[in-house]
């Protein structure tokens, strides 16, 4: 891990910015200390100075990106809204999440890779990420809302497909024609997602969604 | 592309299936040409020979693996079942791939990463697997047992929900405490997948389903 030094320099938050806006641009994690020290109009020796070296500015990146949306995820609960109607947000906040940093899920799998990273990826991505879900699961389930279903699996198989089409990219160019994600697309993605979702998730109220019968 | 040079011959195979046997014992898609060739009890120049190399080497097994697959989930669409049956069949035996083949995510994903080889993959797997599940919703849809929905995002939904727990293995370690993927967890994965997707994708009969009131 690298050591952190003055966690609120202008210039650290310089060069973090400075490499998250060349990596949207470039769409690809492959970007030079180089190039973001010139970005940035900094010296790029400070990349060493303020993260450790290049790995150690990409865990903060994700870091600083994720770490708003875990905050406003938990956030969520405290909300006067039904679980149905927080479930939704979270759905699309991660969707808008990984549409705002088309690099993000590429470079968290990087770091997936690595034992000691993925232990950091798990602290202060997949835990507190999960147990918001879990409890906003557990609400849903508590009031009669929701299934009785494994909160373990739902994180996987939601998240997987909160990220499947940005990370499969070049499938939906090929397989499906379609050149590039934009905000209309992700949009569409999101809500297909939230209707599958909670489709499977919600429990049927037939006695107060059926049509009256009347009796012959 | 690798030229391909005596698809049915035995030697070829046994190089397949000694990478094949040492990607699944290592948990790894790092394993050398030299490693391959003693296991096969053959010379490792023959890999350059049959696949071009490491790469047609590696593009040969995800064909050799995903073709048969392929083939079983096409055959799907003739069998006399309903397509909630249908469904559950296709999605089961996609994440028993991944479970059979640990490796097989990682490798489809450094694929997609290169653009020539992204294109034999959509040919090879996506397109075919796309077309599938088309037809399956397709028939689904036209019986009135399926919500009409957008076959390319359930694609990426889909896709992404079978394979995200066995991409995200050091997740399902530090955040979950489970520490390998077993048969019964992949079954109960299964499970958990094939009702959450067929809860969001099935009509609601409830004039079938509903218990019956009796008027006072």
């Amino acid at each position: 891990m690298a050591r952190i030094r003055n966690e609120n320099s202008p210039s650290r938050q310089a060069l973090l910015d400075a490499a998250i806006a060349l990596m949207i641009e470039r769409g690809t994690i492959e970007v030079s200390l180089s190039e973001i020290g010139e970005r940035a109009q900094l010296n790029s020796a400070l990349v060493k100075y303020y993260f450790g070296g290049k790995r150690g500015l990409l865990t903060a990146m994700v870091d600083d990106i994720v770490k708003k949306g875990i905050a406003q995820m938990s956030g969520l609960l405290d909300m006067k809204l039904s679980p149905a109607e927080k479930l939704k947000i979270h759905i699309k906040g991660v969707i808008r999440l990984y549409f705002r940093y088309p690099f993000i899920n590429r470079l968290i799998h990087s770091m997936l890779e690595d034992p000691e990273q993925s232990k950091h990826v798990a602290k202060t991505i997949s835990i507190p990420l999960a147990t918001t879900q879990m409890a906003l699961l557990k609400e849903g389930i508590d009031c009669g809302d929701f299934k009785d279903i494994d909160p373990m699996m739902f994180y996987f198989q939601v998240i997987g497909a909160c990220e499947q089409i940005f990370f499969a990219k070049n499938t939906l160019k090929y397989a499906f024609g379609v050149q590039e994600i934009d905000d209309s697309l992700q949009r569409n993605y999101a809500n297909a997602l939230v209707k599958l979702v909670l489709g499977g998730l919600e429990v049927e109220r037939s006695d107060i969604a059926a049509p009256a019968v009347i009796p012959e």
